[in-house]
């Protein structure tokens, strides 16, 4: 299951399909090559991501900073950001410009928004900043390379922002699906090790629903695990069980179903047909690969 | 003495009063915003450099790793990438973003053919790659940043040409003798750890020079401790005095002097006056500062 990675993709060549046909559409290669900007902006996260969050696998391979090092990871992954930059001003859109500018900002800001929350009091911890940072962290990327679909293509606003909030609720509905399989999935269909948010003291969805409906001593357990990073032998197992006791799994795909259900609905702009299905089809994989 | 920062300050000072008077220029607040961003480029290479090198100190003081980490250093890197890329595209100039893309793509190449050569056979090693590393990690930059002096103001072609070569050349003449002072300042002067490029393997012209004119023993002894890593205690004194021996600081500050020459010749174009003196005046500090 490399979801992921050609999750992208798909999503790019996606819109590739919705827009080409139409519009006044000149410059032949520059669809593609935003695609591949976005593309490689994304490989460079991933790259300075498990640096710093120290991960030894994903999509269920070594990573390249246990193949590599750590150096050459983050060079390699400066690189790519070098090289998608370069590629993005080639295409001599200004609008395309602002939008992955405004991205790779928001998206910078959000890693370093969740290096300052980890290891936060879980009692203080709501919604709104998880939100916060998963829309920042992964949503507003599937936005930026949404919106430019209808950019490149020359479609009319609010097609753009159509576009947009798709992207932007199936990258938030992605990622919740993410956080839940962190605890519920397995390491083979995660692709990553499990348990590795537990680890990191990420706090998640299913950790806030867990601790909203936990006791006093399963609270205790969430801050000295999580707030306080001490963390022991079969810590990992209490959480998963906690977790399933207060179907805070079930509630936290539902969530994503709520995100990816506004994705399919931004799409009412557009006209039924083949490539709508497709774009639809991506939302419910998204939800349903946690099954 | 902190060179290096005010270093990079002063020239884009310095264009802006080369630039401004004249021409149709209508961003007032371009040129600022131009070099804000190629100071945060160039602030963000230095976080990630640190990370990449282990260093514990920088112009003088300990290295932002060293009091928040890799992990801070590697993301907040990467946010001022990603303000640097968007204030850049607020400038609205394609010109410009050309020419600090294409920067960004070879300082990053740069610094990954840097690593690739690092404890490289000092045999095999030649000025020329050397010249190719210290272009593309440093001089790059200054070149970028005194050509978007002309960008920005509009002035001809033949202008923007002479101050690219003029940033080129006193990039270069500045590296060379950051990488004499590494063996032969004291620790003050140079802001950052004596002796740095030793520990890491780096080939630098001193470096170059002292192996191309040593005994059979000497090249043995460089090719065990930056070839094959195997450094032991009194090593790096060693290489100073090796280095010393042979006049290899001498005649890299002497190879600085040329670029130095260089750069003041690329602005024979330009009237002389209080401006161009100015910009004179850098070259000689950046090779006097050795002394």
């Amino acid at each position: 299951m490399r979801y992921e990675h050609s999750f992208l993709k798909m999503l790019c060549g996606v819109l590739r399909l919705i827009g080409t046909p139409h519009s006044g559409y000149a410059g032949e290669l520059d669809h593609i090559k935003l695609a591949a900007s976005v593309e490689l902006m994304h490989t460079a996260t991933l790259l300075h991501d498990d640096v710093v969050d120290g991960q030894a696998h994903r999509r269920g391979k070594k990573t390249a900073r246990m193949i590599w090092g750590n150096q050459a990871s983050v060079l390699v992954g400066d690189f790519l950001l070098g090289r998608a930059f370069k590629m993005m001003v080639e295409c001599g859109s200004l609008r395309a410009l602002e939008i992955l500018s405004q991205a790779a900002s928001v998206i910078a800001e959000g890693e370093v928004l969740q290096l300052a929350s980890t290891a936060r009091d879980p009692n203080a911890t709501y919604e709104a900043d998880y939100l916060r940072i998963i829309e920042s962290k992964t949503a507003e990327l599937f936005a930026a390379a949404a919106e430019l679909g209808a950019v490149v293509t020359k479609r009319p606003q609010k097609e753009a922002e159509a576009l947009r909030s798709y992207g932007m609720n199936l990258g938030i509905a992605f990622q919740i699906v993410d956080d839940a399989l962190d605890y519920a999935g397995s390491s083979d269909a995660l692709g990553k090790d499990k348990g590795q948010d537990f680890k990191e003291g990420k706090i998640t969805l299913p950790v806030i629903l867990a601790f909203r409906r936990g006791s006093e001593d399963e609270r205790a357990f969430w801050t000295r695990t999580l707030h306080k990073g001490d963390q022991q032998e079969g810590d990992l197992q209490l959480a998963v069980d906690l977790i399933a006791s207060h179907n805070a799994t079930e509630d936290t795909i539902e969530a994503a179903r709520q995100y990816a259900d506004l994705a399919i609905k931004a799409l009412d702009v557009f006209a039924d047909g083949p490539i709508k299905k497709a774009l639809v089809d991506v939302c419910n994989f998204a939800v349903h690969r946690s099954h």
